[in-house]
């Protein structure tokens, strides 16, 4: 199973609201379509809508009939500026929009095209490499028989390589450290349900599926080890933006003595922001919390919350597991580090 | 709307499960619907369970046509058996099975019948004014504006009365005192976003409803006055055992320095058990996790937990809200003087 391919001309993207029920692709050449699939969550997770934008972006490129440089490049924008606005949380959107706004910088019409299909081909395969590396770093914080919690998705489908979260957990459990995981159903749009449940089945990773009202009953009584979470936003002091939900756990790990993990790409910490409060914050759709999966559950006419996801201070935080090694407090100096060159 | 209701040889009781999409209601004289009813959470709540119990022991005794006291004695005995086994955690049903159990001790099969009847209509009527004092009591702990976050159904459903945690809620409202509250909508079985919201919507009580994952993200935003829950059991040193989730909020209220307050009346208070450890916890169909109204989703031959309730230990409640009066730390001295003369 392959979450997003590019197939020389077109992408093909898992969708990932039809999961578990059915495995269903989406195939477009329609820099639109891939647009509205991000908004829809039909892609999610936060550097694999990095690569859906990015090839996106190369679609919508290569749909551009103007030749004339200045003229192609003001279509061009407009394009970034679609999928810049699709959702506000996750910076690998951002950083995606200004990576191929780097590469297209005053080149022709032709030239930037192939610019902007290599440069999509790197991102690519950077969020490739840098979940691998990131698994086997975490692989490292997880012992023998740990029972780790994970929350929302952060795996393949999430990333399109290995998983932040659950390419940590996969790497311990390749390692024969016979671990195994507690996933919460991730409410509105429960991804810990549909897909963190399926991924880890499809490892044969043995999962226990909760409610996101039993972690904190299962924290208190010992059953685990530790938490690890994926991330949509980092800033420089460690502040971890992240599926609602996450700060309830770390705030409970935390009161129990588990240690609190996030993994995540360089390409998903946001060093231009100095803390968390800055980070802004999706609310999307009610009908997310009235209905699940197009059944009303709520009375008609009530009024809903439906923040998208939350901050975590980064005192909660143990670590942040990332591909260039795993940073501890204080985070502001050592997260920094990590970024030396690639700046 | 009239939760339960004795109609003089049959109980009518709204089942719960319809609720918010139809008012239904179940009638019935057959004793074994009325635990079957308890069993599938048609009607639930710990003080409503308990006076379902009451009734359905009613039911049953009047349908015992042997008349020698014996052998009526005995077939009782098995009734009392069926409703203390329909569910585990609540302490009212074992409560009423104890009281009906001592007004019918050593009287005649046509006394005993009687003696039920109107112990069973004591312990509604005991209900109703308990949920009336305390509600009263309460308030006087909400401040004008206050926001109240709730947690599962505590109201006149979950009680027969005017309901615990909103009862108290209703009071305060009723005193002009212009609040408002954030319900959760309470997986897994969403007595929340059923029940709550619709009670709050009936009682012009205005409502903001949020899943349960998003309870530390308000608390941390500071958009919530005060926590307000009901209760299931209660030990002697005021560990609360309540709907799972609930020891989750009451971490993040503490955490955020918001008062974490637990409404119930004397019938839900145990001083026969030490603490919290020794409550039993139900564990119920894993189904209710899996699927939601009847639609999969999670994979096919997933693992689940799902523990009905959780226990908060008393240092992280601010106050236990009774009929008697409101008890502090250290509870296990000021919880029993509540029972003076009643025990």
């Amino acid at each position: 199973m392959e979450p997003i391919e590019w197939l020389g001309d077109r992408i093909r993207m898992v969708d990932q609201t039809k999961l578990p029920l059915e495995l269903v692709y989406i195939e477009t050449a329609d820099y639109l379509e891939v647009a509205n699939a991000i908004r829809t969550l039909q892609v999610r997770g936060a550097p694999a809508i990095g690569v859906a934008a990015a090839y996106g972006i190369v679609l919508g490129a290569l749909g551009i009939c103007e030749n004339e440089q200045s003229l192609f490049h003001r279509e061009l924008e407009a394009i970034y500026c679609v999928f810049a606005s699709t959702r506000p949380t996750a910076v690998n959107l951002f950083k995606t929009v200004q990576r191929m706004r780097a590469v297209a910088c005053e080149k022709d019409a032709v030239s930037t095209k192939k610019a902007l299909q290599s440069e999509a081909a790197r991102i690519h395969k950077d969020e490739e490499i840098a979940t691998e590396c990131l698994g086997r770093l975490g692989a490292d914080l997880v012992d023998r028989d740990f029972v780790i919690l994970t929350h929302c998705n952060a795996g393949a489908l999430a990333t399109t390589g290995y998983g932040t979260a659950l390419g940590v957990i996969a790497a311990a459990h390749r390692q024969g450290k016979q671990i195994s995981v507690f996933a919460t159903e991730t409410r509105p749009l429960l991804q810990g349900a549909r897909l963190t449940a399926w991924e880890l089945m499809q490892e044969n990773i043995p999962v226990t599926l909760i409610t996101d009202s039993m972690v904190g009953h299962f924290l208190k009584q010992g059953k685990i080890d530790c938490v690890i979470v994926g991330a949509d936003r980092i800033a420089a002091n460690g502040d971890v933006a992240n599926k609602i939900g996450t700060y309830t756990i770390a705030v409970l790990a935390n009161e129990n003595n588990v240690p609190f993990y996030v993994a995540a790409p360089l390409s998903t910490i946001d060093l231009s922001l100095p803390c968390g409060s800055a980070i802004p914050i999706e609310e999307r759709n009610p009908e997310e919390v009235t209905s699940i999966q197009g059944n009303r559950i709520a009375p008609e006419g009530v009024s809903v919350a439906n923040p998208s996801f939350d901050v975590t201070p980064h005192n909660y935080v143990k670590a942040i597991i990332t591909e260039k090694g795993v940073a501890r407090e204080p985070y502001s100096q050592n997260l920094a580090t990590f970024f030396d060159g690639v700046l």
